[in-house]
Formats: structure tokens, C-alpha cells, sequence
């Protein structure tokens, strides 16, 4: 169905994500960086360790290494008593070796000497006269030490293809002595703003002209989400300007983002150059939410193309829902569980919010903690403004299959 | 008290957080930077505007800019009729007035001529010869039109200091034409290794060796919490030796973390480094936390050093707890609600779990989910052991009043 402007029917959001998922994007290409460059990026390859972590047992606890067997029965009451042979050093590997009823001094780290295998705490232990010492508890092999190979065994898989990296995986592949790490290139991510009306910030405004906002809105989105953000500056509504700047942009950049089309003509412009660029072209042109109705999605030739509405609340939401998600794809990260729930909290609703069926609504939100439990206050505005997204700390989504939430419903907050 | 090693009793959590509250460490300086780079830096001055957002009364729909009242009482089957007496054009001021009985077409975003108040949509309009057009629906003045100043008024305050940015932030200060804002610093972070046995990832092991790393974790640590780490390398166990790197780190960056003192005499030997650098020194040494327990903190005339356990497990906890806190001052960073609810889930646990009265337990869990439901699994291991905290999503924290928790159980998760 069409209506008497020639737009046809949104399609509802889960169509359109289905259709986004079901197009074929460029895979990323790959990179090999330092270790200490490693935070945050995707990684390209699977990892598992070519050695054992620890190559050697070693001790967890200042204390003596002794044969466990040499405590057996030991209670404070009935001590058993060890001769202290030797002292183990940091770094060093021991030259001697413990027999039954011989210990050696050990440090946190050190590495356990032939014959031993457990440690004796201090703690446990009494000096008594010359080199002996008094055992006041027993000990199972393996008590108080690591052994080799126990942290992370040779051979063992360690982390998967597509996994965003952390703080304690630079750790862990410090450990295994891996100091150059294969991860995909960030997505460079093209950013167009259009309109006659649009200025840069740092101009004075004259007549009805307005600022691009949403070029800083989409560029910090971008970097926030793993993409090198690209702005290509602001071009007038002509299909010529526009056409050669998005064909430029497809050739160096693996997404490209066309802002500004507010009224009709300029995202049906959007979408013809889509469909002139390359295959599929357009993949949809309308999805049923609000805001953000009026986005175009398309593919040219693998590369994903956005026509995003001139909203900065409508901007927002069509990131946080289609193009974070095709962004990912582009990435290369595979998400695990604990992915999908970062910065999703359970709040409740503190007042009704109506909404119309068969289109999904998205209400900003702002978090408030009353004695630990969180309540979402709905940030009611008109459509578009940007200080409403500042006075918010997230976003709720009411599906296309309900008329509105209720005062005190449990909601889902994304939290940006 | 003083136990056999010299060592005093282990502080509880909440008191050393009190006493890294109670001290003065110097405050952040400031810089201005580009609108741009802002995404993630902590704003250091508070931002009104200094104009009125939008600067002119637009129109949020494409269709005809006219008078309310020549719409009052008009239904589908009662149409008003008005001629259309001339186009707005976007990013222009109209020259023309709009009188009783008149409309001009205007897009989304164009400026509403003066003498109109309201818009009505092209979908509520038909098209009735000539230059007139059937009104086919009643409206309110304001109806479809932002006015000047709605989004942002002047002199409204926008930001306040302390305020983390985002997105949406950089796209507000664009449309309020601010390119350059002042923000904090970012804190640097010195790293020293310490340790005779400690060897750089990118070595061959060598008898008792183990690579470095803390230095690698920490650094990604620093970078995702708004810091800038200097890993200063590798140095032995040896007072001089660490007494002169540190003297030097404390001259050149905001903080400074040691590490790999696992051993009682190299945390001794931190202690008293840092009391001999400056004042107040050595804050407390021993937290009633596992892991954790050794850590050592200090204040070096406004420079906060810390000196960490061994084992990366420690590091890490160490981190979350302590040194995030203090690091959070440094960055200039004041949390709103929603900021201390980001990366904390609630999940059930999968398990019972004991735990040491008297003593905060720290345990570390992978998230699963089952049909929506968030479960916690802990990650059990020896102390210590790296790939503990590959496999984790994140940890969970049992009070010191409590002997454990029982599966089922309702816990706060941290990711990381």
C-alpha cells in the first residue's frame, strides 16, 4: 500500500531486522597490533597456548616445600619436625633436592624443588633450634602450590575468534608470551549530513539555518561501538552533490551513514541513489517506530548505507536498534552472554506511558534510585529534541502488541 | 596486633574505603579540547547556552504553515479551505505573512512564517483547484511546530562539571555552537614491575621465570576507566632500585601502581618506600578481602600509590575495589544515578558458595541465560590463576557478615 505521498507501508521492526540480517555484508578485514594496543579490539583468531602456565610447580604461599607425606597425622598438639636444607630463590631453578624429613624455605612464586609437593605455611610452623623446624598441621600433596600447567595447559584454547578483549585476557596472553595479536581493522564509517538548512557548529546562524547535530551525535555512537567515525561534511540537497559524495564514500569507508533527510524528497533521493550505487540497493524504506520511522536501510555491493532521518531522538533510536547491529557484523564480534547484558538494567516504571499498537515506541528514560531500587521516569518531549536525550540516561522499547505501560510494569533499560 | 611475620591485622572493606575517602589526593587539571575528541572525558566546567534551540519556531512536518483558527471545528467531513499563498524554504527566512484564511507549504525543519502558529499536515489536506486545499482536520496552535527555544532556552543550564560525555552530548553542543570544551585531563597511570623472577612477555622462560602480567592487565584497566597507563618496566627486588623508579613516577604521573610484591618482604619494602616519599605515606596495608588481602595503599603528598599483590586475580579485585574509587577522583568524574548502575547485573547463583566470616570474598562468575533468566556459575580455582578470570564475565561479592551464599540465591554481578 502506498499513500497519497507515493510512501509505502513501514514494515514492522522485526521484519526489518530480519532483513538487515539476512543481507550480506563485506567481512571485515584483519590486522596484527602489539599486545598493549589489544583493549577493546576483536579478535580474528583463536588462541591457544603453546606452553604450559605455569611451566613450573610453584609455590602460592610464603613457607617451607616438604613431602606431604611428612605431616601426615600433624596437629598443633603433636608436631612432626623437618630439617631445613636449603632456601629456594625467586626466578631460580633449585639445584638440591628434599628427601623425607627435609624442607626448604620457599618464597610466594618460587618454584617447588625436586622430591617436594606441598608448602608448609609459615604460620604453621615453629623454629626449633639449629636448622629444624616444628610442622603444627598436615598437608595433602599439592597443598599451597600450582602445579604446572594447571593455570592454562599447552594446547589448551584460551579465547575464540570474534571475542572483544579485556584487561585480563592482555593478562593472560602476556602469561603465555603472545606480544602480537591478529584482530579485525575497526570499520571506518562514513558520515554525510545534507539539508540546505544545515551549518557547522562553529558558524554564526543566519535565518532558518541550523547546526549539524547529528554528525557529533553519530560519531560518538560510532566510536562508543568499536568504528572509526569519518565525517565528510555537509552537502546540499541535490541528487548530483549527494550522489557523488555517497560514491566516493561506499569505495573508502565499510559503512556509510546520509543524515539530514528530514522531509520526503531528500530520503527518497537517498533511496534512489542507493539503487543506482549497487546491489541489493534499498533493503527497506519505513519501519513502524517512532522516532525513527522514516529510516532507509541498503547494501551496495557489501557495503551497508544508512538514510537516517533528520531527528536527533530518531538518529539515536535507528542506531541503537538496525545499524549497532549490522556495526557488530562489521566488527567481527561474536557476542557472548554476558555481552547481550551489559548496560540492560530492570528499573520500574514511575508513571503510564500510551502508545499506538502495531508500531514499536521507544521512551527516553531517566534512572532513578530510591533506597536501591531503580525507577524509570519517562523524559516526555516532542519528537526530535536533542536536550531530551541529554536529560536522559536510556531508552525503553513498548512492542508493536501493546497499547502502553503502566505505572510501576518492570521495564528493560538499554543505558547509553 | 602483629602476627609471627610481622604482618598487622587486615583492615575490613568498608574501613579502607573510608580511609582512601577521608584522604586529599591532588585535583585533576584541565584542558580545552575539540568538540570532536570529547566522546568519554569528563567535563570540567558546567554549560548553559548561550542561545535559544531551535533560534526560530519550526515546523516538524512537511505540509502547510496557517492559523489554528481557520481550522477550529473542522472534521473529515467539514473541511475548511485555505489558499496557498507562497513555499518556506528550508534554511531560509520567509519574506511573506500568513493572514486569516492563508497557508504556505513548508517542509520539515523550515522556519513558520510569521503570522502562522500551527502546521498541518500534507496527510490531512487535499488538493482543491487552484491554490486552495480542503483543511480536512482541526489543530491547536503549536500543533507540529517546535518553537523557539523548546529544545534548549538561553541561559538554561545543559551540563553540569563532572559529567562524563556522550553522544548525544556532543551532539547538543553542536547545535548550541560550542566547538571547544573544557575537560579534565586524563590522569597518567605508572605501572612498575617488581620482581626478580618477573621477565617481559616477549622473552623466552628461563628456569623459574614467569612473564609480566599485571603490567598488561592493569593497562587495560587504566584505558577502560579514563586513564592513561606508562607501563615503566621491569625492576628487581631491590629498595635503590625501586625507591629511585618510584621518586621519578610520582614526579611524572597521577598515580602509581606497583606490583608483584607477592612476597611479605617486597610489600614490607613498598611500605616503606612510599613513607619515606612524602606524606601522609602508607594509608593502610591489609584489607580483610580475598583475594586481595596484601594490598597496600598509600598518598605521596597528593599522589595516590598503590602497591599490589601478585597473583592477577588479586590485581584485578584490587582494582575494582580500591583503586577505580580513587582513580574516579583523579579523572574528575561525578556519577550520576544511572553511572553507578552500568555493567552491575542481577543474577541468581548456580551454586552454594562459603565463604570466611569477618573477610569480603570476592568470586568470580559466567553469566548464563536460560529463557531470559540471568544465572551467576562461579569460577572456581586456586587463587591467582589468569584463566579464571578469562573464563569470568564477571564478580560477585560476599559481605563480611555473611559464612556464603546458597544457589538460588539473588546476587549483584559486575561485569567487566
Amino acid at each position: 500500500m502506498v499513500d497519497m505521498l507515493g510512501r509505502g507501508d513501514a514494515i514492522p521492526l522485526n521484519r526489518a531486522l530480519e532483513l538487515l540480517d539476512n543481507t550480506t555484508f563485506t567481512k571485515p578485514e584483519i590486522e596484527r597490533i602489539p599486545l598493549e594496543d589489544i583493549c577493546g579490539r576483536i579478535l580474528a583468531e583463536a588462541i591457544s597456548s603453546d606452553e604450559d602456565l605455569p611451566h613450573f610447580s610453584r609455590s602460592t604461599m610464603d613457607g617451607y616445600a616438604l613431602k606431604a607425606e611428612d605431616t601426615f597425622g600433624v596437629t598443633e598438639t603433636l608436631p612432626a619436625y623437618v630439617k631445613v636444607i636449603d632456601e629456594v630463590s625467586m626466578g631460580k631453578t633449585p639445584s638440591f633436592h628434599i628427601a623425607r624429613g627435609e624442607a626448604a624455605k620457599i618464597p610466594t612464586g618460587g618454584m617447588l624443588p625436586a622430591g617436594a609437593d606441598a608448602v608448609l605455611m609459615f604460620e604453621h610452623s615453629q623454629p626449633f633450634g639449629g636448622h629444624d623446624i616444628e610442622v603444627l598441621k598436615a598437608l595433602a600433596p599439592g597443598d599451597n602450590v600450582i602445579h604446572k600447567g594447571q593455570d592454562i595447559s599447552k594446547g589448551a584454547a584460551l579465547l575464540f575468534r570474534g571475542h572483544k578483549l579485556r584487561p585480563q585476557d592482555m593478562g593472560a596472553l602476556a602469561a603465555i608470551g603472545i606480544c602480537n595479536v591478529l584482530v579485525y581493522k575497526k570499520p571506518v564509517v562514513s558520515i554525510i549530513s545534507t539539508g540546505d538548512e544545515i551549518i557547522p557548529p562553529g558558524r554564526p546562524l543566519n535565518g532558518a539555518e541550523v547546526r549539524d547535530i547529528n554528525s557529533y551525535n553519530l560519531s560518538g555512537l560510532l566510536l562508543n561501538n568499536g568504528a572509526m567515525p569519518s565525517r565528510k561534511g555537509i552537502y546540499r540537497d541535490d541528487f548530483n552533490t549527494i550522489y557523488s559524495i555517497v560514491t566516493e564514500a561506499v569505495k573508502t569507508s565499510q559503512m556509510v551513514l546520509i543524515t539530514g533527510g528530514s522531509s520526503v524528497g531528500t530520503l527518497d533521493m537517498t533511496g534512489k541513489i542507493i539503487d543506482r550505487l549497487g546491489r541489493p540497493g534499498v533493503i527497506f524504506h519505513g519501519v513502524a517506530v517512532k522516532p525513527g520511522k522514516p529510516l532507509i536501510a541498503g547494501c551496495v555491493d557489501g557495503t551497508p548505507v544508512f538514510g537516517l532521518p533528520g531527528h536527533p531522538a530518531a538518529v539515536t533510536v535507528s542506531f541503537e536498534v538496525f545499524i549497532k547491529e549490522v556495526l557488530r557484523r562489521l566488527t567481527g564480534e561474536l557476542q557472548g552472554e554476558s555481552g547481550t547484558c551489559k548496560n540492560i538494567i530492570k528499573a520500574r516504571l514511575t508513571s503510564n506511558i500510551s502508545s499506538q499498537p502495531a508500531r514499536t515506541d521507544f521512551i527516553w528514560v531517566k534512572i532513578l534510585n530510591k533506597d536501591g531500587e531503580l525507577y524509570a521516569q519517562p523524559v516526555l518531549s516532542k519528537s526530535g529534541l536533542i536536550a531530551s536525550l541529554v536529560k536522559a540516561d536510556g531508552v525503553i522499547e513498548i512492542p508493536a502488541d501493546k497499547r502502553g505501560l503502566d505505572k510501576g510494569d518492570e521495564v528493560i533499560v538499554r543505558l547509553f
